[in-house]
């Protein structure tokens, strides 16, 4: 091909490379690479972009406007690690030594004396009770401000025991994918957790891109007052507003979010009734459970994996079973997930 | 300026002609007429658009990232006319004929006697108990489904008897432009109202843009179960969990939202703690009062009208009084509003 110099003036390449420039991010978005690369290309891969697809297609009889294109996301076990014990409950339990400097009196009172004593046997053996009497010292009293100080603090230093690693770094690769594929096509995600809802608040930005306000969890009442200088403060009183698991998650979606989910994840029988409630509605719904059958790479337990059901993370048979009958989608991490976390090569 | 034909040719053309539709919107943002074209150019109007500056310019020391720009706007008296009685209570009365058709129980027994005969003196002397017992029956009980369905029919029906038009054209068009402004810069906006969190749901994307998980209100519990097909259903019971008025507000904004608001309006002493909450944060925040001194566009109620207060939308002489001593703006709808509602020529 021959150039004749007249045929490129000098205005005709810039007003090209203006073009050019201005026409890139359509170019990228036209030559766009796999939204879900660490997803396996098996069935539950295809069951969400095959929802994305048909919920955001003008043509399509079960197009969803943006307004209503809800997704929610159960957290332990389903967008982290909740193996062997949950995140907020090693929180509980490592702020003991902390709350005891300025309340001594708990010093050799139990269940704290055990906490105190570094016994892990003792502390795995610790009742529901006994948890409780520690969530209290550790999660209410204080104000939101230094609640909230107090998690960001911790959260950023303490490290899961078996890889070592920040619990944040434990985030499963392939939900953080859905959630930015799920975002790009207008759908609003949330956090709907069992866990405390000021808790996960803390981190929620940084980690999962989903602001405060997009995180339903079980949540205590806060009481407005003011300190010594008059200044208002929110302090967070142990009286429970919403038990976020179970029937309280349909529950808890109603009060802070308003509509119905068109797609939902869990992992465990406190997630059956979020996930029963979304595939109740009309039009296209998507359920999905994740089920933990990778020892080697993260952990297995629950149905089909000849093991028992653990105390966390109850992925009973009769969920199983329920979730194959009504076409809820479950996603082997073994066989469904390429990439679990975001540090592996 | 003669033009010589070579310099012109097609493909320049085509080229400068497609830089320039590409560009359009730029010049378009740039040319931007008046955001708040209802506002006049007082006080209130430049301590909106000072706060919008400020927090949204990168090199301002009072920048805000996008994901923490809160707005908060309290409905009744503050988006939409609260006078002579709020929507929502005409709601309850004016449903009260349907619920006695199915509770003919209720037909001779105050306070739905009273109702039922259309006595307006009478009706108007109700009690708060006897308005909490009409609020019972037609509030509670029912599905959510079916109470969105029902709000929605006489939202769509209903009309102001001063002006003969639909509730939802009574919201104030210069509030409407403070919306839209705000999320055009990257505030997300929110309602916190004492009215039903349910109730404004039904309406507040259509009216005012605001999705429903971004309307806070007073919130009853809900209760996830079965209908007689074994379809699941939320139904709405009389259990509250939050009160949001007065110290609730700011309860009701972390409880929902998890984040303290960086502008807030409301326009009575059940929006003082919300306006004192936003002023007490870092940086800057502004605090917002609606002042009804218009009688002949709208009402003239509270201080500095020398009107006594009125049952509803309390805006004693204290809270003005509070309001300048801690730099609050005061909008004057008669001084501030060049038009109240977009019907108005």
């Amino acid at each position: 091909m021959s150039l004749k110099p007249p045929f490129f003036s000098r205005r005709v390449l810039l007003a090209a490379f203006a073009v050019f420039t201005l026409l890139l991010p359509c170019i990228g978005a036209r030559a766009q690479t796999d939204p879900l690369p660490s997803w396996g290309d098996g069935p539950a891969k295809k069951a969400i972009v095959d929802l994305v697809k048909t919920t955001t297609d003008k043509a399509s009889p079960h197009f969803v406007p943006p307004e209503a294109r809800i997704a929610t996301f159960d957290q332990d076990g389903t967008t982290w690690v909740e193996h062997p014990i949950y995140t907020q409950v090693v929180y509980c339990l490592e702020l003991v030594p902390t709350v005891v400097k300025t309340r001594p009196e708990l010093k050799n009172v139990e269940p704290f004396k055990t906490v105190l004593s570094g016994d892990r046997e003792a502390i795995a053996k610790l009742s529901m009770k006994d948890l409780e009497k520690i969530a209290a010292v550790t999660l209410f009293g204080m104000t939101v401000d230094e609640f909230r100080a107090d998690v960001e603090k911790w959260i950023s230093t303490a490290k899961h025991p078996r890889w070592d690693r920040l619990y944040t770094e434990l985030t499963y690769q392939p939900m953080l994918e859905v959630m930015r594929y799920l975002r790009a096509n207008d759908f609003k995600t949330y956090i709907v957790t069992g866990g405390g809802q000021d808790f996960v608040r803390t981190y929620s930005y940084r980690v999962y891109g989903i602001p405060p306000d997009q995180v339903v969890g079980t949540a205590g009442g806060v009481k407005y007052g003011y300190d010594k200088s008059g200044k208002p403060i929110l302090t967070k009183e142990p009286r429970l507003l919403l038990n976020d698991n179970f029937a309280g998650k349909p529950e808890g979606i109603h009060l802070e979010i308003g509509a119905r989910p068109v797609i939902a994840f869990g992992n465990s029988t406190g997630d059956r009734e979020m996930l029963e409630y979304t595939k109740a509605g009309d039009g296209a719904r998507l359920a999905l459970l994740v089920l933990h059958d990778d020892a080697a790479r993260e952990y297995a337990y629950g149905p089909a994996q000849g093991l028992p059901d653990t105390k966390v993370g109850t992925f009973t048979q009769a969920l199983y079973d329920e979730a194959k009958k009504n076409a809820w989608s479950i996603i082997s991490m073994k066989n469904d997930w390429r990439k679990i976390f975001a540090f592996e090569r």
